[in-house]
């Protein structure tokens, strides 16, 4: 499956936009939040709060995604769960996305489809509406997906609050996709768990808005990798941050695929990114959220971001065109 | 200018992704609407009416734009405007823009610092604030937008809510932009208001309020030509349209235009897109907004979309992959 033509399928062109629209569409439900959904110039959504949380990210085939590797419904989970991630990293709910897909007039019918059907089961398993979209042609799949979230009368949780003395803490699993790509990078197809791990995240959405409510005074979700994003959390808050490895969790499965291949898994629990586990800070005196677990401290910015209380030497984190 | 690096000059992928991210956003204005900028996991956006309209464009260099016609800032603006006007279509009024940005490695650092340019222009013609965005490498430019609108109090003006004896009316002009894309095609540069019309449309981003204000039924922004959207608000409406060729503008450059290159201007304005001129069905009782003129009326569905009581029978429209 590598969005070449299949002989006898379907392709895009031969259904044509508007039909494609109905495609992937038809006989989707739809929460609640969702006042009115696709069909018209734009969708109308519930914002009880006031206020609306709003974020995009952008997956492009060969750089975010390889169909060889993973399968279009895989894919449609990633776009959505991504977003969503940035979403419930502010402390909010998700209520809705949007999809704009560019493709080639060759894609077959069927990833399309699939591409929507994992994006609706995305969608689903955090009761978000799929509103609406756009789909256009292009060279390549280019998936764009906005999403927007409520705040449920709560200040956002930004990047900036954290505070010498708060606890670092995290939900959510590291290393896991990092894994799955050395693996699938190598030939591999197992184990499964990673390399699923790879092909979708599963972030911990109601950590968020957990977090929030217990009093977080910071947030990301690890998209670059543990260190890159405490990085980005340190630079804005103005803060050091020590992680503790022996507070990490280092999975057995992500030991033995660390000794199958010769590498090391605590490398990947520290800098492998797309997991999008949910980072925060809390003040000391706060009782963690279920779900949560300390793993550091935060100290005074002129510490950076170490480990063990030692710079970490290597590479920490992915950047485009670098 | 035709994306491709040019010597000396900088490429986005020697500034890098979080370098660009700074090029980008630095010293940007933001709307009193934009409660929390670009810069963290997500935004937060004044949504007052506790509903929030939403939409998304995406547009592909090649399909949408080319970089050899129009300025990287041109198409900058243009993929705000279409967004804007999607939203104005609902009777709401645009509050941000968050831009999802795909480009190769070796676009020239210009090229999307202009476009960016462009992109907060439009934004600040219409007063909305470029919130958030994502950018990222891919084969090709492909700028997805998503524009977000409240909507005042007001229900949306859908597209679903014209009546037989409503009146058809139109605010904004119509056939520019294809006499544009027509002069272009043809390897000319002039004249400058056609052409201009084809780089970025100037949607009536208040016609869109003020329509839903005076009482619109159902509203739709022309992006596929007029005859192609009217079609669209008929099935949705379940009605047909009469359009009098009397009541249209055919503006003095359309027929120069036309003239020259012995084409038919009203052509142009029954069927060229991109233009987004707003088309409104109102109660017969309603006096239309100012801005807004009669051209035509709404009928009963088995009438159709006709042009002076007949069918029109050349090619009324633009679907992607056909």
């Amino acid at each position: 499956m590598d969005g070449s033509p299949t002989p006898g399928g379907q392709t895009v062109s031969a259904i044509g936009e508007f039909g494609l629209i109905r495609e992937v569409t038809a006989g989707r439900a739809q929460p609640s939040t969702t006042l009115l959904g696709p069909g018209d110039d734009a969708a109308v959504v519930a914002a009880p709060d006031g206020r609306v949380v709003v974020t995009t990210d952008t997956l492009v085939q060969g750089v975010h995604f390889r169909l060889d590797w993973s399968s279009p419904g895989n894919v449609g989970r990633k776009a959505v769960a991504v977003n969503l991630a940035d979403i419930c990293a502010m402390g909010a709910v998700a209520t809705s996305v949007v999809v704009g897909l560019a493709c080639p007039p060759e894609t077959p019918l069927s990833v399309v489809t699939e591409l929507f059907d994992g994006i609706a089961a995305e969608a689903e398993r955090a009761r978000v509406g799929v509103v609406g979209g756009d789909m256009v042609s292009g060279k390549e799949i280019v998936i764009s997906i906005t999403a927007l979230g409520d705040l449920g009368g709560r200040p956002p949780v930004t990047r900036s609050g954290a505070r010498p003395g708060d606890v670092l803490a995290l939900c959510g699993r590291l290393g896991w996709a990092a894994a799955g790509l050395a693996v699938l990078g190598r030939g591999f197809r197992s184990p499964v768990g990673v390399v699923n791990a790879q092909r979708y995240p599963e972030p911990p959405y109601a950590a968020g808005p957990q977090a929030a409510i217990a009093g977080a005074t910071s947030m990301i979700d690890v998209s670059d990798g543990l260190l890159a994003d405490l990085g980005h959390l340190a630079r804005a808050s103005g803060v050091g941050f020590d992680v503790r490895t022996e507070l990490l969790t280092v999975a057995p499965k992500l030991v033995d695929v660390g000794t199958a291949l010769g590498a090391d898994p605590l490398h990947w629990v520290l800098t492998g990114g797309e997991d999008h586990a949910l980072a925060a800070t809390f003040p000391s005196t706060v009782d963690l959220p279920q779900g949560w677990t300390r793993i550091g401290a935060t100290l005074m910015p002129e510490s950076g971001v170490t480990v063990d209380g030692a710079p970490y030497e290597r590479e920490t984190g992915w950047e485009h065109w670098r």
